[in-house]
């Protein structure tokens, strides 16, 4: 374990702060976000069963709308005017799996736009199901790539 | 599975809908919600090695800032005046557990809010961390208590 | 014409103020708006050709939000928390008429959030239409109805 | 009528996304929206013999405001960080004619905010005169013309 | 002096909570703050000059709307739906007086928002005039009264 | 005094509009501000006694989050889409100094940023320390220096 600090937002001291990205190339950065809502099969069938598909569009809103805001939920983020988010959210065996997709020309990359996507899009589904089932579990929520910006590229390993 | 309609905000037809509450009494309402960010190790030790706890106080506020503006981030969700926000962090064997705990005085509760605020809370953990450790997991995010109003008290079994 | 001044938000100079509801009791209010989006029946039919409705979902969905933040948009509106937000869209003969209706326990009306709610509604339909009709002209936004409060209930004639 | 997809927000099934600029060119776009708001000549005189004009600024102020969040209003336009936000009122026979002009450098066009911005200024200058005439009716909201971007430029025809 | 921990918003550690109002009642509160924009007689003289007095208007409208949301720009305070936010300004001697007085019913009083309420009309009114005087000073923001509520009331000294 | 109007955001008339930065060069630009929040030297050594520094953190988060959206509090400000913000707190003889200091890279300068980044620390550290000390003063905020941008560099004198 080297001695440097590793933190980006936080100094020697452990104080916080906002990274000076002044001095950063604008590029093209895309980042990849996902989780998993666990319901169970009741709740799948029924969701399944409504003749319109509100529900995945309401959550699917809420993740690009939240992605966008970013900036005002996280408060070292920078604001970023994103280029897209892309959300989608698919059945799984044990629920809905969620996942985002940020893109953005920039200074910084938009890896917490898309775990933000994630959360939001997650959370409002939840919303939804939670007078049917309130022990919903949102699960498993982490970055699986970036690419773009001077850090080099992340892809999630397995 | 009976063949009622057992969402609150999605119509027979699936269409989403927010509730009106104007009928419901103001009563004072509690919610509680946790989750937990995996950290490795070395992320922990270098954390608790800083002179200053800026890292989960910044995480807290986060989440506190997040719960009293959930109505802007959860479509459905109605906007409340809240009572009080709780956030607290500890270190546990595999990163760091999320409590929160929200009250209201309204007509409607507060399990949004109290979910809204872990989910931030862990966000901005991860932000911190992340160009140390970009793979965190947040995972385990759930209602654990709810308090208050007509459909009756609800703690998480187990 | 009387000489006493008529305004609400405008003392005698002309100067805008908010009012002060303090002393007004709070009772449950009502308020109804509509307006028409004119659509060309090319949009129309290509509208109802897709196979998800997603392009109502999305229009219902951004006049319910916006209705919440209504103290934010209209500068002299007092912040509410509304007890429900109904946006209906329906399919006329010269496009789509926009219904919105607000529910409020309050010591003020909801008329400014029904307008909000029908205005944003129509907006966000045509953002989703104006790539393939960009002449889209939204008309007749206006209050429908209010009930409850001291300035009495107002039906619209006709 | 072509088969295929005419809309930039909606998929082939119909649900709805962010459009991806990332790849368009960062250029000038202007955009010009324009709206009437209509009063009666009661209305019309008294607004004019006050002494001050702030209902007027007032509503010019709500119009910018607006529109420099659009992307808050309309869920899937994107963020854009304005140039320019101008907005006109000018009484006419039958009420105000507000008008307003968006200037962007940025990979898409600013018609939503054009858009937005004469709707708020609207729907303020009405929150100033519903307590005198409720039944103001805000109508013929449309753009005007735009101009940069690879879309070509447009004027309303007529 | 006692040692008993006096800040309401820290607890003994010096971690930052929101305090629980949930048992407080609610009443009628007010609250008065002022602060003095310190201008050159030359400013002052441009701007009384000026035929349109947009630039109070849009200084006070800054103040008014900013009180609204209060909860968003002070981390540990809580959102409240105010009853009204009244905001004045003065020319005096050595530049603009500005006051303010802010009215809600509830279970906290308002004394974030008339400092709140102050200082962005002061801020807005520095916007307006630095291209002209850009060292000008922004001093002497302070609470004047408050009333209502279990502390009792506060009038300033002197 | 030249008869030329000097109001960037004022016009001949005193009507208030926002400036047209589109044919401005984007550079790198920075801003510096500061205030002073004047406390009792119990306040004082109350907060240094605490053993965690969460009041300070949570100051300095609020200016910082505040900066990032001083489009939404000052009517005129273009949005900005900031590349750093620095807040310090020091305590001195008479309470406690603030700075800021906002890196922005754009067609317009940041010394809004800079003096609502300050505004906002001094209000929230105002609310943390209100229960023990409620006459605190903010004085004497104002920018100290701006460099970038056509207008040319700025220091405050003395």
């Amino acid at each position: 374990m080297s001695s440097k600090n590793p933190f980006s937002h936080l100094d020697g001291l452990g104080e916080a702060h906002m990274v000076d990205v002044s001095e950063k190339p604008v590029t093209r950065r895309v980042a990849e976000a996902s989780c998993r809502v666990q319901l169970s099969a009741e709740t799948l069938v029924r969701l399944s069963n409504l003749p319109k598909g509100d529900a995945f569009a309401v959550a699917r809103l809420a993740g690009i709308q939240a992605a966008k805001r970013t900036g005002e939920w996280i408060p070292l983020a920078h604001p970023l005017t994103l280029d897209q988010v892309e959300v989608d959210l698919a059945p799984v065996a044990d629920g809905v799996e969620v996942k985002s997709r940020v893109t953005v020309t920039a200074r910084t990359g938009a890896e917490m736009e898309a775990m933000v996507a994630c959360s939001a899009t997650a959370l409002a589904l939840y919303d939804m199901v939670k007078s049917l089932e309130r022990g919903v579990v949102i699960t498993d929520l982490h970055l699986d790539s970036k690419s773009g910006g001077r850090s080099g590229d992340y892809r999630r390993p397995g």
